[in-house]
């Protein structure tokens, strides 16, 4: 394969070794895995799961679910609070897969009821913690209000509680995300009793990465929705979700302009390649990737000596050590595991496997072969 | 027009002011305005600049330079550390458009003579503060060596000195951006004067929006190159270089979800759509984008009580007031003005005006419509 400008690789051996441990980990938990697409959004990646026997999958905007509609996934979860002008896509969405949608307010399901010419399965979204949105659960007026709602609708059929902690991502100990997760199962089986003479066969969905990664035992929900663990990434590498070698992406990016004086070096590669996403190290330094190095059979481990410190629109500024610094040349390339793999791959628009074969991502596709089928 | 996803409206009006008002000053300083284009990537608010007499362009990468070439630009500057590895499309680019390509080591101007086939201008990148890259000017070292190098070119044909001043990006006040570009100017011109006798016209180019916008006396360069002033921003509005009216792009985003508990609103609206580029307010808070309201002829000043407080991939939290709050409702659309228009721009991968014209950015062209004309 030859490189000439930013491109974002990946190590398929170490994406299948990432699925294969969760659709285990699943299976031995006996629960369902409906991995989120978001991260990859790519159909090709997708197929890899499909191999392994995933059927159902979870995204995060209508436009996804289209997408992966059209690569013939039938079993599809928006999980973000159902945008109801969206409708049109929604029904069309509606007509051809099992499509679930997910619900916060009196209002939106309102709307859905009133506007979908074909039922879909509606889930309750709780906030057990993370604050950003679903209701809390002890807010029992707004429950009773949806759930009721429930009882009469006619497309609306309600499947569940779903729950999202991602404030795990703001943890590196495992004995806190252990009790985050506790906590979340807690409240969703609570939520679930308190309302299963009503609907006998509530479904329970939790997912996070780092939960889903760090803890063995994932009992007490029927479903769990992890994403980043497909490529993983030094965010989750800090989490303790994964270590370094499990990162499957790796951003190559070309030496464009080497400063001796400060043993610096300019790559090609900003913010529109690797998003502003940034790790703040302990001593204070912004850090937007850490450097490996290219091996016969894919990359390394992290080097020493290599801080990718600064990030403008195309350009990054490279910090190295004196012997860092004299291995590379202009039109070297270099590479850096990503601070988020999701921001990477959403703008670096599509993959190079480590066979030079190129994948696709949703974001480059144009949008006129997102027309209905 | 109606508008179900986020998407970035285009004040055509004032993107023309501002691009007029740049016009204006340019022509009274009696220099070049070489407009950067990366801000925008579209050809046709590329057309609006053509039609008040730009001839001459930046952009930030081959590629940019590829998709503007295909749509009639003819005299072209990448204002990016020349990328050896892209030999082929500077040379495919170098033969039909005048291409500018900038250095700032020998390694890269060597491997640009040996491997080009058609002549270019360059440029040598000169560092007067910003310390991302280019030379020092006190350099001479250095810069007596590429200059020796460039007096015994074929197909290198040395332009002059430029300069980026970034760090007026972190100034707010303008006095600090005077000093800025007058030391700018001052080192710019010593470089001039010490190889004047060697390369009798040596051109001298700056350009960053802060300068261009705030400063009137723009005399003893060449050429400018500002690029983020087509639109402005709010990071542009905290600097001084515009007024908030003046900022000629807004996003707009449906609300899926409120929490009245906590007078939170959240909006399908994220990182993959604005950008996580920030701006950290005095009280401490983040701020990642400022709410304005609709009205008949665009959008209003900003907002009292609409604050973007948080973002995640798809999903953005809105900190309202108490009437803010009560105002907006489940599938209404809220309104705010980008951090760093750039960033947006490029992932929004379009735009559409006011008048509900649809407008391309080159990230959202397919890369099989790119292919050399």
């Amino acid at each position: 394969m030859r490189i000439t400008i930013p491109t974002l690789l990946l190590d398929k051996n170490k994406c299948l070794s990432n699925i294969r441990r969760m659709v285990e980990k699943a299976d031995r938990n006996k629960i369902q895995l409906r991995p989120h697409f978001k991260t990859h959004q790519s159909a090709q990646v997708g197929e890899w799961f499909r191999d392994l026997g995933v059927e159902a999958i979870t995204v995060s905007s209508v436009q996804m679910a289209r997408y992966f509609a059209n690569h013939g996934w039938k079993d599809i979860m928006v999980a973000f609070p159902a945008n109801v002008l969206e409708m049109d896509v929604i029904n069309e969405l509606a007509s051809r897969v099992k499509l679930h949608l997910i619900a916060v307010n009196l209002e939106t399901v309102e709307a859905l009821e009133e506007g979908l010419s074909h039922p879909v399965k509606i889930w309750i979204k709780a906030d057990t913690g993370y604050r950003r949105t679903g209701i809390l659960p002890h807010n029992h007026v707004d429950l009773d209000r949806l759930i009721e709602f429930f009882e009469n609708c006619k497309m609306l059929r309600f499947e569940g509680f779903l729950a999202h902690d991602g404030h795990t991502y703001k943890q590196s100990d495992t004995a806190a995300i252990q009790t985050i997760h506790n906590t979340s199962v807690y409240l969703l089986q609570l939520l679930k009793n308190r309302y299963k003479s009503r609907f006998p066969h509530i479904q329970l969905s939790i997912g996070d990465t780092p939960s889903c990664s760090i803890l063995e035992n994932l009992s007490g929900v029927d479903e769990i929705r992890p994403g980043n663990f497909v490529f993983y990434d030094i965010t989750q590498q800090r989490i303790g979700s994964c270590s370094y070698d499990d990162v499957a992406v790796c951003m190559a990016c070309p030496v464009v302009a080497k400063h001796p004086r400060r043993n610096e070096i300019i790559i090609y590669g900003g913010s529109v390649h690797f998003s502003k996403d940034v790790l703040m190290l302990e001593n204070g330094n912004a850090n937007y990737g850490v450097g490996v190095e290219l091996t016969n059979s894919g990359w390394s481990s992290p080097v020493e000596g290599l801080e990718l410190v600064s990030l403008s629109q195309e350009h990054g500024i490279v910090r190295a050590s004196r012997e860092q610094f004299e291995k590379y040349h202009i039109g070297d390339l270099m590479f850096f595991l990503p601070v988020h793999s999701c921001l990477t791959a959403d703008l670096m628009k599509g993959y190079m496997t480590l066979e030079g074969e190129r994948l696709e991502h949703l974001s480059g596709v144009p949008m006129n072969e997102m027309k209905v089928y």
